[in-house]
């Protein structure tokens, strides 16, 4: 019914899900194996560590950055899910460690913030807009709910529950509150999900206040700069930080990338457990704008590194693309909030666009380095790094693969939804009771082959209804059930549901025809005009200098050009790859100091064959470094 | 001979150049009718002009701001060359009374700026990295020569004399001067034009020490701020105001474009008035640089707003090229300095390059309306504006018009030059004794026709050489000389020499061949791949909306498609169009909400044959608003 704005589904726990394929398990265990201590290592070094246990004093070095603190919580969250998704983690001791310094490090007043409590204790909560003392108070209650949750011990959740209460006194519409909010969003979401976590209320409230309060007149962004003594920034630059105007006012997706979908997130949260249908509204109209207008074909997003942020319906230059690694997170979270809400197949289509694409080129192979700009195009002077001054990017991958079970399934009202396939198993409670135990058990070389086959083993026969995603990128999806073919016109949302009594030995089939397919961008979104870009089933795929040489603008991909997909077993750890015939612009003669060369009518430049060979992008600058390419000119 | 740097030839008087073509003369007029008194207007109306009178006081409105007495200046300079050119201006007396006040505005020590005399009057020369002083002090030289050189006056070249001499006393090497020199360059080429008109060696000298000194150790912008008790600028960030390195230590063109062209403009004339070959050497690299891998096909340069900024090699965007009009103007101010050094066409080749395109797009057809920044693809939002509040390049472009003349021919050591075709004349002295005036007539419909015929003149038969340019657009020029044909294989560094003794009714006819061509850019320029640009002539094409209906980009160019050039009287002032087929994709089927579409493969999307119209690129936005573009995708 319209206004009916609830979360119809939930996710597994970590521990119910396994995943056993050759894409995500092998980078989630390098997760666990390689980047979570490398990050611990670089938390230590940096000083982020040693900045809890407030022992800094002025003169000396590694003085607590604003931020600091978020990027261990974002650590401490990942190591959690890590633990709780399957014993053997090597980081259980440093996170133990790293918790009793927070558990210390909070003030008496329930304050937690080692910037400023030891570099300015006068100026806590003086500037909202800049300072990111909310985000960092977001990062750490994500943190608490994740550690309570793997370990049953709650000492992290109880300094949240603290801080969050201490939060409260401070922001309001109550007199003798001051009317802020975040200048960094992050924190909304957290406190719905800290809420869930503690059943308390008031943290609900608290991030429904954030929300509301956005953008409001007197603007608090203006009032906080004047009790400064700083010049309020000019008002058509509040859109940086997504408070040009309420939320509830907003249509479009403006400013900070990862900042916007953070707060767009968060306000899904917040719909969705206070039943706010106008709220909503407001959340799905910008939600269509960033997907349908400000969205790269690999779920990057932030068009530009000039405020990191979204610019302009359909500018998505490659070359120049932020696609911040943390923004195609953001917008997963979003995604898979949107989805918990509307049950339908497009978010999570888009959850998948960003996983297999811009958010996996976020980190190397070897779990090493990491990607923070993300572009679709390079010169072949962009490469991973170890580490960033400002390093969100790498804690977030951490905590999102760690948590990569959450994503994958999930179970409603006598439905269990199956919305990533890989090969693994998941296990929930189905029956009116929830006290039957189901198993699923997906065996598939998704997204590299079109099978997927998941038996469904119930401890006792049980009804329920299991939901299907047909990915919105498949044409000719097939189902059986037992053998027997169902029809794939039965779906809705995107989902094929299979209700039954569900017995142990049900067999489900699907087929996903996966055939190399040439995606065209929008007319509106001039840097792919005469370009395609490749894609096989989720994945979209490069070219990179290292398999096709350098000048790879000079490769023309005619329009009726054949293009094979084969599995190279040897290859970046298992992929498919797209090889075929193209063109190439004969360069051998032009001239080095010829800028611009005519070529007579009629005599059309030279092309030569060629062939080409793409492979995932996600898996690009892992071998020689060079150039890089998705959207290919056609000829 | 190596080392041998010196000017080899100097401009005609404007008096003595006169234009009658279609193209120019329509502008020129346009120029002195509409544009020189709206520009007026705005000056008085902004307040620029009150600003000279000094009478501003705190409180008041309309502060003077440190770069409008530079407005100002340009106009004075415009207007001052239009005097000069033609009988008939009608801003003769707006002048005298501009250039009285000036005259006023002088303080008793000599120094000049309206900011610095009555805003903060303690501030001289206190900032010279952001303020703009010695920038005004340079388009006041500019303008002191021109009122003079076309009035007899001396009054405003004493003022110049006076400030001159006092900001040698302030700058300089020797014990208890400034270290200094301009944050914003311009005062270097007008030092060296003002020690043209007076022939004062001490005018050259401080020009040769600002080249000189900028960049050296200690740096002058760190002391500077540490001075005024600022945080100097991180030292990356010099490049910006290309004080990174010393002048003859750069290799390549940096930072704000305007700011860069008019500094090597001004190290050229540097170089060729003090006979300085190592500094000739590196203002040729960097010229080599800017025009062989940073300058736009219409001669823009500057491929960025933020900052206003050359970025890297081949990197040359088209929908957010900054391409500003005065940086245009400012790479034509160094190429004919640079072509009055070396003689060589390929200079005249830039300098037509940006006259014709680049520079001509910066003002409307009716002279009302400018551009600041000139892209090469626009959505439609792009629109020529009244005047600016940064209001440089309006009176720019009016004194680039005014003075066109300085432009075409040149006179050496017993030669004369003609670097542009244009229907008009030309009048010069020549003989071993200067004494006999030879007169050019030219007929020609150029850009939009290929014959030219030249007409010469002499009052007595007399020896010298005519060296005629063959632009190097040109595949297969031909000339000749009274009816026989001449040897374009006897042409040296672009320029056919006709060595003779010349008399009454001696004809020289040129045809210079303009077939349509396709124009292709370096493998480097990513933004260009796979797209050619049209040019006929010296003139670079566009598309338009208003002519092509909008989504341009959707347009696709078959390889071997026929195009067709047309003489049109009666659109945007007489212009040649190019016609022809193209193809263009079939968007009527696609959703308005699909941002990526995939087409399987052997089933490419739709393309549908389709009419296409090019215009004259410096002709765009003079119709109904809407798209345009240079770089048209190929098929």
């Amino acid at each position: 019914m319209p206004g009916d704005v609830r979360r119809r589904m939930r996710s597994l726990k970590l521990r119910d899900v396994k995943f056993d394929d050759t894409f995500w398990a092998p980078r989630i265990e390098t997760n666990r194996r390689a980047t979570l201590p490398i990050e611990e290592k670089q938390l230590r070094d940096t000083g982020r560590l040693e900045a809890l246990k407030l022992n800094w004093k002025p003169g000396m070095p590694n003085r607590p950055h604003i931020f600091w603190d978020s990027d261990t919580y974002k650590w401490v969250e990942a190591v959690a899910y890590d633990i709780e998704r399957a014993p053997g983690s090597v980081s259980v001791e440093a996170l133990e460690a790293v918790a009793d310094d927070v558990v210390r490090m909070q003030q008496p007043d329930g304050y937690l913030n080692s910037h400023y409590t030891v570099v300015e204790p006068d100026k806590r909560w003086t500037n909202l807009r800049d300072c990111h003392e909310l985000y960092c108070a977001g990062h750490f209650f994500e943190a608490a709910v994740a550690h309570h949750e793997a370990t049953g011990n709650a000492k992290l959740l109880d300094v949240a529950r603290r801080f969050a209460d201490h939060i409260a006194t401070q922001f309001g519409r109550e007199e003798g509150k001051r009317r802020g909010y975040p200048g960094h969003e992050e924190i909304e979401l957290a406190l719905a999900k800290l809420a869930r976590a503690t059943g308390d209320r008031k943290h609900l409230d608290l991030a429904k206040y954030f929300v509301d309060e956005r953008g409001a007149e007197p603007h608090y962004y203006d009032t906080e700069s004047q009790e400064r003594g700083d010049k309020p920034r000019p008002r058509h630059r509040y859109d940086e930080i997504q408070a040009h105007l309420p939320v509830r006012e907003q249509r479009t997706i403006e400013g900070h990338a990862v900042r916007a979908c953070y707060l767009f997130a968060g306000a899904t949260d917040v719909a969705a457990e206070t039943g706010d249908a106008g709220l909503f509204e407001a959340v799905k109209k910008v939600w269509e704008n960033a997907t349908t207008r400000r969205m790269y074909v690999t779920g990057g997003v932030g068009s530009t590194r000039h405020g990191e942020r979204f610019t302009a319906d359909y500018d998505l230059p490659n070359l120049t693309a932020y696609a911040e690694t943390c923004a195609a997170i953001a917008l997963a979270f979003w995604a898979k909030r949107m989805l918990e809400i509307e049950g339908e197949a497009r978010y999570a289509d888009v959850m998948e666009r960003a996983l297999y694409n811009g958010i996996a080129s976020g980190v190397s192979l070897d779990g090493e380095r990491f990607f923070y700009v993300n572009p679709l195009e390079s010169a072949g002077d962009h490469h991973r790094q170890e580490w960033f001054g400002c390093a969100c990017c790498p804690p977030n991958i951490a905590r999102l693969y760690a948590s990569l079970g959450h994503y994958a399934y999930s179970v409603g009202d006598g439905e269990a939804y199956v919305h990533l396939y890989a090969q693994g198993s998941a296990s929930f409670m189905a029956g009116e009771m929830k006290d039957t135990r189901v198993s699923l058990d997906v065996k598939t070389a998704y997204p590299w082959k079109e099978k997927i086959a998941i038996k469904v083993s119930p401890e006792d026969a049980v009804e329920f209804a299991l939901a299907l995603r047909l990915p919105g990128w498949c044409r000719k999806p097939a189902v059986k059930l037992n053998g027997k073919p169902v029809s794939v016109r039965k779906a809705e949302k995107g989902y094929l549901t299979l209700s039954r009594k569900w017995k142990k030995g049900d067999k489900v089939d699907l087929t996903l025809p996966m055939p190399v397919e040439r995606v065209e961008a929008h007319p509106g979104v001039r840097a792919d005009a005469g370009r395609v870009a490749l894609r096989r089933g989720p994945v979209v795929y490069c070219l990179e200098e290292v398999d096709n040489g350098s000048g790879l603008n000079g490769i023309r991909l005619p329009r009726g050009s054949k293009l094979k997909a084969t599995f190279d077993p040897d290859l970046l750890g298992g992929v498919t790859v797209i090889t075929g015939s193209a063109k190439r612009r004969d360069e051998s003669k032009w001239k080095a100091d010829d800028l611009y060369s005519a070529t007579p009518l009629g005599k059309p430049a030279r092309l030569k064959p060629a062939k080409i060979k793409a492979v995932p992008y996600c898996t690009w600058d892992n071998r020689a470094p060079g150039e890089m390419l998705v959207w290919i000119p056609e000829c």
